[in-house]
Order: C-alpha cells, then sequence, then structure tokens
C-alpha cells in the first residue's frame, strides 16, 4: 500500500517512527474526506476542521490548503483511488518520553486513500451501548482526534450482540452520536441532532444536514432516541437510515423519507 | 534509537507500519516500568496489568512473561540502560480502514529503554486543570491505553501556568489523578486515595503504597484536595510530594513526612 508521507510518496509498510507521540500517546487528529471522480469532496471544510483541531491540541499543521490537496491527489493516483475516501492524519511527531510535548514538534502528515462506494445508504441496526460513554466534559469530544478507544469498544459491543453500530450516550446519559457518525431523529415532523456540547464530533456532513434541513439542536435521551420515527446516521462517506435500535423496529423498521431524500448529499461537493 | 520490536532489535525510525491501528486510531496500551541494574521491578504486576488491559480492548499479548523479559532486558542492553525506564507498547497491529478491529489481528508489540533516575522525588507544583475531565464512566479509565490526549491537554495547561503538572478531576468534578501519576492525600493521620471508580487508573506504585501504608480509598473533591495537609503523586518511576497547589502552599509547602518514608519505594523490587 503506497501513502503519502511528509511530501513524498512512499510505501506504508515501516513508514512511522516508532517514538512518534501518535504512536506512543494517541497524539494526533485526523480527517476521511469523500473522493468522487479523483477528487476530495468537501476539501475547505475538512481543512477548516483539521486546522481549528490542530489549533486545539497545538500540533502545527505543516501544509497549507494547496498543498493538502495535492497530496490527497497524489496518493488518490498512486492508489488508483477514483471513488471511495481519503484520510489525512496529522501526529505530533517523534519525541523522547513524557506526557508534555516537545517545545518545537516536527509533524508528522500522512494520506492514505481506499477504494469504496460513497454514498451507499445500507440500513444499521444498531444498539445504545453500554459499556461505555463519551466524555462530552472533555475538549477532545469536538475534535477528531486518534484517541479512538471508546468508540472501538462500543462497535465491538455492537459486533458481539450482532448489531451493525452502537450510539454512544455521554456522561448524563444523553445520545452524543454513533461510533463513527452523527446521529439526527425525526420526531413527527421535527428533526433533532444532539448538540456539539452533548458530545456530538462537529461532523461535516452533520453541517451540510443542518444547511439542507430545518434542524432543532437539542439533548436526545436514550429513551426519545427509541421513540424516534426516524432515526439516521451521517458521516462524509454516506448517510444510512437506523432501522433497528436494540431488536426494536425505528418506526416502520424502513428507511425514513429524510434520510431517502438525503442520501446523495454525500456525493455532492459543498 | 533501538527498540525490541516482534521479536527483534531494530531502529526506531520508521519501524511502524503506517495502517496499524496503534497509529490511526490510538488502539494500543502500554506499560512503564523502573529498571534498576538492568533488571525491570515489579515485572510480574506490570505483565499481570498488561493482560488485564489487554484483554479489556480485545488485543491479544504474542509473548508470555518470560519472552516480554527478555526482551526488556535485550533493549536494557542494546541501549545501554542501567537505570532508567523500559516501556512495553502493544498495539492493534495494521489493518484496513473502520472502527471495528479485524478478527484476526497482528498486533504490534514494542519495547523501549531510556536512561534517567529512579526514585527522584523533586517537588511538584501542580494546578487542578480547568480545560478537560478524565472520563471514570469509560472502562478505558482503569486501562494504561495509548489514548492519552486529555492529560497532554492539562499537562500544556500546567506548563502554560508555570506549574509542573496538573491534577484531572473526573466528570463528577472528583479528583482522579495526575497526568501521569496516582494522587494520594494526607487529611491528619488518614492516608487517602481516589478509588479506581472515580477514574483513577490502577496504579502498580498505587497498589505498593497501599501495601504499604493504612490507606482508604474514597472520593476526593477539589476542595478536599486544597485542604490536604499533604499531597504526593504516585508513578511506577518516582513518589513526588505535590508542594503547591494552584499556586497556595499545600501544609507547610515541603515535603511530608508520608512521601519523606516512602521516597525509596519505586527502587524497591517487589
Amino acid at each position: 500500500m503506497k501513502i503519502w508521507l511528509n511530501g513524498g510518496i512512499v510505501d506504508a509498510a515501516k513508514a512511522v517512527d516508532a517514538d512518534d507521540r501518535g504512536v506512543t500517546l494517541g497524539d494526533g487528529l485526523f480527517e476521511t474526506l469523500a473522493v468522487v471522480d479523483g477528487t476530495p469532496l468537501r476539501f475547505a471544510r475538512h481543512v477548516a476542521r483539521l486546522t481549528s483541531g490542530a489549533a486545539v491540541l497545538g500540533i502545527p499543521l505543516p501544509v497549507d490548503e494547496a498543498l493538502l490537496l495535492q497530496a490527497v491527489r497524489e496518493v488518490c493516483a498512486a492508489c488508483a483511488v477514483a471513488e471511495g475516501s481519503a484520510r489525512v492524519t496529522l501526529l505530533r511527531g517523534p519525541a523522547p518520553r513524557g506526557v508534555l510535548p516537545p517545545e518545537d514538534p516536527a509533524p508528522t502528515l500522512m494520506v492514505t486513500a481506499a477504494p469504496g462506494g460513497v454514498g451507499h445508504a445500507r440500513p444499521v441496526r444498531a444498539i445504545v451501548s453500554t459499556c461505555t460513554r463519551r466524555n462530552e466534559q472533555s475538549p477532545l469530544s469536538a475534535v477528531k482526534s486518534t484517541n479512538y478507544l471508546d468508540a472501538i469498544l462500543a462497535a465491538k459491543e455492537a459486533q458481539a450482540s450482532g448489531a451493525d453500530d452502537a450510539v454512544l450516550l455521554n456522561t448524563q446519559g444523553n445520545v452524543a452520536e454513533a461510533t463513527a457518525a452523527n446521529i439526527f431523529c425525526r420526531f413527527g415532523q421535527d428533526l433533532v441532532t444532539p448538540p456539539v456540547s452533548d458530545g456530538a464530533l462537529p461532523g461535516i456532513m452533520r453541517a451540510c444536514v443542518l444547511e439542507a434541513e430545518t434542524v432543532t439542536e437539542r439533548a436526545i435521551s436514550a429513551d426519545d432516541l427509541c421513540a424516534a420515527d426516524e432515526v439516521f446516521l451521517t458521516s462524509s462517506l454516506s448517510i444510512r437510515p437506523v432501522v433497528e435500535i436494540g431488536g426494536q423496529p425505528v418506526g416502520n423498521g424502513e428507511t425514513g423519507p429524510v434520510a431517502a431524500r438525503l442520501k446523495d448529499l454525500p456525493r455532492r461537493s459543498g
């Protein structure tokens, strides 16, 4: 597998230093972008979020938007990915042991590409995770960091119970998001999504839905979630209907009208 | 720098695959061990905690205790570390994109060594972190995982305010631990430490102190902390007195009697 790393295309194998803080301390963040016709979609939005997350962590971003776009195009070409996803990962870089970052880090920037359909709308049977909670009291809940273990535990819990994905509650017991997607619920005519302050990552596709529809950002309890007429998950790659939660059908157990009309949104640029 | 990686000594530079989930998702855990006279201390305890954490994450540990001990000795020899620290890191290993781990992971096991004094007792001026909270509602709070960003944010906050370290509160506002150490408080004759259920990592040195002293495990509020007669931090490498919190002296602002009598504990085997 070829990747773009700090300026050029290299093999993914043996590419990263063992003392990179991204390896030792999960000290990094990333973006996953939809790629259609060899072009990353919503690129400026992803760069803005990466820049804002890097500022929270205090990691310098060593390239500008134009250079990063070139890197994405280069790795898509090297991997022959016309449609699929690209991932930009920024790690703090190599450092001696210790929690405090070095004064003058040499960050690791890498870009990978993977083939796959963009805009698929496969229905999701979900559970509400009981094994962990998302920490909305940490600024990290608004950063797409590489600290993904809570989501991994929840995804494993979903798989163990025969489900496709898990919904994470925050420390107050309100709905935050799924393991790698934001969540929307429709109650009658009202479309609702948890606010960022409840632990929802400020997702790019979430922002696109907020622009395309009339949506209220408010807390959603676990009971609310199970009583919704429609539930769907949004990520940069897909908008997927949730047809079942904890073994019970959502609405009539089929794709709802909002998810149906939004399903092509991930393929649109903007 | 030389490291032990999956069976042999290699250079740290370009040692890890870019698609290792330890790099992309912080999907890993580690142990830091004190090394004295070329020998890791409390080795069986560290292996027990690593094994238990790996079980929580569902990462197979590809070696037994004897082989791991040999790896630590080899890397200490390769790096000429007679006294200092060794670190054992277990990552999930390379995998395609996606949150769910592969069914049959090929984990990455690496061991590094660094020189340094064991058992130093440099006094700490601490703050109570206001920028983030430790999530005691996640099982990860009891696992020494590589998801270290909350601690990194708190350490940066401490540095920015001119302090040496930060105390993290949990989501309920009780004291959990410092950025890379457990915390003990003495109120008169009573020695107290937060329970694991409050977000304290089950530290190896914490366990040693619980065996050496009469200690009550109970919740400590931020107000309690500031009113303690003595506060100290424990890690596998050191027991350090906290002489100041948020600019106010702890007790008389000097090393307290319990920290003084325990200071050599990190150098003892057991």
